[in-house]
């Protein structure tokens, strides 16, 4: 199942099954340009790693972590598959940054590795959209990480066994492919994540883990078309407008 | 109005008025120790504020900033008054930070100073706990400050005219002044914070922003009574266990 919340076009909103013939809910097929696309949950927080690729890691210049490097974004940045976001005004850096994100599916804490999997409600993908010219001067990635916007995520939440260990991440500005890699060069694995992070907090239903970029981030621009896929998820697509 | 979330000892959650006599809800009043206090709001984020006392920007060895230094707090953070938190086990240094809290009153963005006062609710009191561990080895302080129980928030929320501008600000650790302090030191006022927190971000209604400690905060260790004081508030208490 790829799991799709939407507004339907009478208004009412919908858990329906996104497949190769269109969004399926009850008896009706909808076409996905029929409907709105809504965020694939609502979390109280999203837990963000830094430098889980070994390739960013190299880009930014800085050393493989001995620990997840986590971060936070707060509901004010969820977006959703076909919105346009428009970043804080007067800044000159505003990158993308694909990444795959961890839907959680129930409250947990203290969570083992070995069972990590069974909290897990599946993926979805997510744009982890930066103002560099505040994350570069902060100590904490708030001005830079946690604006209104700043998380596109969609389009759908997959059952995990969609996804395959090393399936394809790519992101695309108007047609153009800025990042390629895959989720296989993980320096943590999702298990990993969920172990680390469940130590220190509670995660509710619906909360996301996003996991890091691979190398390739690059500017956004006024009217850029973003398209985000990660292979055995789909395509999450969203503007820009800065 | 001292405006007080109780669960009263039916079971029911009321909002009430915290006045000399004790807590009014209808024709009644409550003893304090008769109900359940709960936490004045629920936020969907915690904006913390540092270094917005000059006093304890010299004790942290640090300059004093030319605008807000912002971290985050997820609401996992929430604790009440009179509850007992455990913070991550096996670490060394736990430490107390006493807090004027903001609340916010309506949704609302890119507020000008002239107009903040109008979203704010009203004030409450907050330890902002801190596991200095990993705070002080970690980019971004999510280890160090987003771990659950590390924001007590209460017992109420007081209407802003409660609150003098010089307001006295304490802490004690069962019975010593640990901390104590003045509002009238903050480097950046109420306005000034709101209206910069919201050029990125929108507030909802019930979201905190927590304005920065004084000097003097110190370590916290099990079984420590913590009473947190802020003039015309009044005195949120928490429990540890180590």
């Amino acid at each position: 199942m790829r799991h799709v919340r939407f507004r339907d076009p009478a208004g009412a909103i919908r858990n329906g099954n996104w497949t190769d013939d269109g969004i399926e809910f009850g008896e009706r097929t909808y076409k996905p340009s029929e409907v709105d696309v809504l965020p694939p949950s609502d979390p109280s927080k999203i837990i963000c790693v830094g430098l889980n690729y070994a390739n960013h890691a190299e880009e930014e210049g800085m050393e493989v972590p001995d620990r997840p490097l986590l971060f936070l974004k707060p509901p004010n940045t969820v977006a959703g598959h076909g919105d346009t976001i428009t970043p804080p005004e007067g800044k000159e850096t505003i990158e993308h940054e694909v990444e795959l994100g961890i839907v959680i599916g129930e409250q947990c804490r203290n969570v083992p590795e070995s069972e990590a999997m069974d909290v897990v409600a599946g993926y979805t993908v997510a744009d982890d959209v930066s103002n560099r010219d505040d994350q570069y001067v902060e100590q904490n990635w708030v001005r830079g990480k946690a604006f209104d916007g700043a998380c596109p995520l969609g389009p759908v939440v997959a059952d995990p066994e969609h996804v395959p260990d090393d399936a394809h991440v790519e992101l695309r500005v108007n047609g153009e492919v800025r990042q390629s890699s895959s989720i296989a060069e993980f320096i943590f694995s999702v298990p990993e994540l969920v172990a680390e992070i469940t130590q220190y907090m509670t995660l509710e239903e619906g909360d996301v883990i996003i996991t890091g970029t691979p190398a390739g981030v690059n500017s956004l621009e006024d009217g850029d078309e973003v398209e985000v896929e990660i292979e055995g998820i789909g395509t999450l697509e969203h503007a820009v407008e800065r």
